[in-house]
């Protein structure tokens, strides 16, 4: 089954086949990468486009001398295979040896630990300028797909990439696809170069001043190796335009290239999902499909990540028509600077993509939105420990990137009634701009929310004494059970509090808590450093009030389950109830 | 003198006049700017540059129905003057009347307050769209210089603007020039459409897919009346790409284009500095300097600003030859993300740039460089209240910012030989990134620091009893004035602390001032909230110590004098020592 790749256990052992065995190599490489992501899920379609490229870059050069940088390492799964971790894909026992992104710890073949796109070129330029100030010769290549050009850094890189003077070559994987379809001007020139074999005029490489050459087949395994035995060693930086097929080698992959870019495991027969469909949480489809349909001047945007909404296909497409729904492709920069100038205009714009991606807009939220009072709305998802679980992707720190910039007003909803209020006070009010952090899920408690959100309050939920738990957003569920527990075992009712926002303390609140309580405990779902609760400690410094923070420790924490780090960082039901009975 | 201008009070006056009156309005406008201009010096060149096009943009379009947005404001006085404003140029009692940048505070003819660059597109493209959504029609014009369209945030926006269909004009100011000369390949594309008057066939825009004009001479007030008229009401977007003069009017500006971009007052006939040149401090220059003549791997990178680093023309010529510095231009997340590469791959990177504009790297420094632990340096100039004073260019959350990324370690050093030794620290170890705060000018104390940076600890520098002052970088001199002060009139000698590093608490330390201190009083020159005092505090939240923080209020302050705002926020001799008093 695995004839070649059985013996290929690192680029080494490739250099002994012949140009007409890689093929059938290609096909082993892809049988194992089907056998995996058909067994834990992962990035499907990118990876299945890829396989043969990955087969000649390792055909031809010389890693790990020669340097390749996978962009967002969607498209690293055929090279980890290539590079002895095919095991991680062939075999079920070892499926847990590899994580979805490339990784130095896993391989000498791997130069970053990388997840977010657009980062390949600059990446790259980076290996080639020390390549040139050691006097080494080792060609250094970049792979990224046509997805990730519309991103600033991409866009920078390949600027400066056209004044650069020596070897650097990029590999443009373009199959035609990002996440969902590509936006932007610069897809029609790429669409252009695929229609006339790389000919047409409007070439945004060579506008970029970059050398160019095309490929129609990027599946030819033969003419991958030519294309690239051509550009080795090559003395200044090369586009390889690289036409290639997402999802290439299950019909029902490329046919449906969008739901097949990433998910779950799968019957490889059909296509079928293997268990069952979650139910994903509507709260903010929901919310948004009603602003939409009640305000004709509001618009929903996001960055490449549509489904994060809610707004898949065959829903989106009526709100495109409309103007109301935009995918700017992968470029959060300019959705949010966009959103700025679209409520200076009049309209309500609402913002949202994945909290590690709000990373990319810090100034754009600063400068563009919050200098200028924006009455924008942006929608943070996932954010904390009950976002993604990955360092490369880390979610531990929305707080602290947002919650001090002036005029910015950061809620930290707890259930779907606070996000709908919340929600409706943010795209109803011309005041400020507005963060809402959006949890993976929220309980719904039955009971409308009606508060006021223009008065910034802090809400008692449960009126005690001697100590006060503020809980943070998600973490508030626990700080109750806290308060149960002790009432139970103790005999005492201790308050319980939900801040509700974030980018700020209610002062009044903390100054009435100082008769009846001695100690106040703070819970919050992201770092520590920096965070919310400190701004507590830091309120009650020089007053009679005993304080104890809990947020998560300053790393890359990474592959964690919530409740494991939560309980690691002192916040489970026990080790609470224990350091609450301590302060009695 | 001012024969036309004197009429106008807004674009409305300019309609009565006839194209033929118009090169006197411009003549006119020019004067009025090289009064202000040499009087209380500003941004020069890029003014002097668009006079012709403001006058025209404002002749033929509707401001403010019709909407202009004018990139990083270096291209705005003209419009200040021709939009109400002409008294803060041509009149000396006047001058304080307007900031350096569009202001809504000033003029409804400005939309948004902007400081940084690249931003123009991005918030035409939202005040467009809400246009659409509005179903009204006025023209959207986006006004960009040369120099600006590097930065990713204008490159993402092109790009959308490239698929966008409504109303949308963008304006490129091509001087052929940034702050100083232009970096990457996009520089090609546009000398190549400048030399054939726009027909050349890489043709960066029409590759972004919008439509594009080219005007040579764009100082001739006809050719840009008629260019502007045909455009207007378009219905969908175009680039007029129209060819300025750096400096237009004043011979020795336009002769030296870096040098007179923007600086202080001069004299008109010669161009020679009013009052005496200020010495810079050249601490940052010289250790630079010397680790790149050290280092044959170490290289210095920037993003448009080399004089910020003392590189200015004559001098980084030598090490751009060699390799070892680098202008990305105006291109902040490339740098950053490079310097990771480079440290990957054996060199010893360092960039530098001021702190308002290493916002826009937060995701580059967190997940290209911090993630992957790469031993690049980063250089935070100007941070703090010391640093700029305007609200375009807020500096007080440099720690907010980056102290709280995981394996980041940030330095804030106090002195020319501290920040040497941190310096040197920095660029000579492999184990993770440093950031290191650069104040605008270094005292030398004049004995060498030979402290071990590897090592994080604060520092005692004056070892006393009861109260302790920790205070960040340029506050220790306050903290120390004020120990003196109570020495003198208490007789007791207090604790002063300079923590030196702020990415986290010295633990061992803080805890042993339990013994023998009852309260500890932090001083920051930045924002409270998110900052550094705050760890303190919550270190301290369930010990026996009175934490009181000092830093500054969660707004966008500008126009300030830093003795004035960090007393606002109770940071000056006289009140901490009463303060401290009331301590003790």
């Amino acid at each position: 089954m695995y004839d070649i790749l059985k013996n290929i256990n690192g680029p080494q052992d490739m250099k002994k086949l012949e140009v007409g065995q890689l093929q059938q190599l290609a096909d082993e490489t892809r049988q194992a990468l089907i056998h995996r992501i058909s067994n834990v899920g992962g990035h499907k379609g990118p990876n299945l486009g890829i396989v043969e490229t990955t087969v000649g870059l390792h055909y031809v050069f010389q890693s790990p001398k020669d340097k390749i940088v996978f962009d967002v390492s969607h498209q690293s799964y055929p090279h980890k295979i290539l590079t002895g971790r095919k095991e991680a894909y062939m075999d079920a026992e070892h499926f847990g040896d590899v994580t979805g992104y490339t990784n130095p710890l896993e391989s000498e073949h791997d130069l970053f630990t990388v997840g977010h796109t657009s980062t390949s070129i600059s990446l790259a330029l980076g290996l080639a300028r020390a390549r040139d100030l050691k006097k080494t010769d080792e060609n250094i290549i970049a792979v990224i797909g046509d997805g990730s050009l519309s991103g600033g850094e991409a866009l920078e890189a390949l600027d400066y990439a056209g004044e650069y003077d020596k070897n650097l070559i990029i590999v443009v994987n373009d199959n035609d696809q990002s996440i969902a379809e590509n936006h932007g001007g610069i897809y029609k020139s790429l669409k252009a170069l695929r229609e006339t074999n790389g000919t047409s005029e409007n070439n945004i490489f060579k506008a970029f001043g970059l050398d160019y050459r095309y490929l129609e087949d990027g599946h030819d395994m033969t003419k991958l190796v030519g294309l690239f035995e051509s550009v080795k060693d090559m003395d200044h930086p090369i586009v390889l335009h690289i036409h290639t097929i997402k999802g290439k080698g299950l019909a029902y992959a490329e046919a449906n290239r969008e739901a097949w870019h990433a998910g779950g495991p799968f019957h490889v027969e059909d296509g079928s999902p293997k268990g069952e469909n979650r139910n994903p949480d509507t709260t903010v489809f929901d919310n948004l499909k009603e602003l939409l349909d009640q305000n004709e001047r509001a618009v929903v945007l996001n960055a490449g990540t549509p489904m994060g909404l809610g707004f898949v296909q065959g829903v989106r497409e009526e709100y495109v028509k409309r103007g109301q729904f935009i995918d700017v492709g992968i470029a959060e920069e300019n959705a949010v600077a966009m959103s700025s100038g679209i409520a200076k205009n009049g309209g309500t714009p609402v913002f949202g993509t994945f909290a590690p991606f709000f990373q990319r807009t810090y100034d754009q939220l600063s400068h563009d939105v919050a200098l200028n009072n924006s009455p924008a709305t942006m929608l943070v998802l996932a954010p904390g420990v009950y976002g993604m679980n990955s360092n490369t992707h880390i979610a531990l720190c929305d707080i602290q990137m947002f919650a001090h910039i002036p005029n910015f007003v950061y809620f930290a909803p707890t259930t779907r009634e606070e996000f709908e209020q919340m929600f409706h006070y943010a795209t109803n009010q011309k005041d400020h701009p507005v963060g809402i952090r959006v949890l993976p899920s929220f309980a719904a408690t039955g009971e409308k929310d009606d508060t006021d959100y223009a008065v910034l309050k802090n809400k008692v939920e449960k009126q005690g004494k001697e100590v006060a738990l503020i809980a943070v957003g998600p973490l508030l569920p626990m700080a109750m059970k806290v308060a149960e527990e002790i009432e139970k075992t103790e005999g005492k009712e201790i308050t319980v509090i939900n801040p509700r926002f974030v980018s700020g303390i209610d002062e009044e609140l903390l100054e009435d808590l100082i008769s009846g309580h001695k100690a106040v405990i703070t819970m919050e779902d992201g770092e520590l450093l920096g965070g919310y609760g400190q701004n507590i400690a830091s309120f009650y410094g020089d007053k009679d009030m005993k304080v104890i923070n809990h947020g998560i420790s300053r790393r890359f924490h990474t592959e964690f389950t919530p409740e494991q780090l939560l309980a690691e960082h002192g916040m489970s039901v026990e080790k609470l109830v224990a350091e609450v009975k301590n302060l009695l």
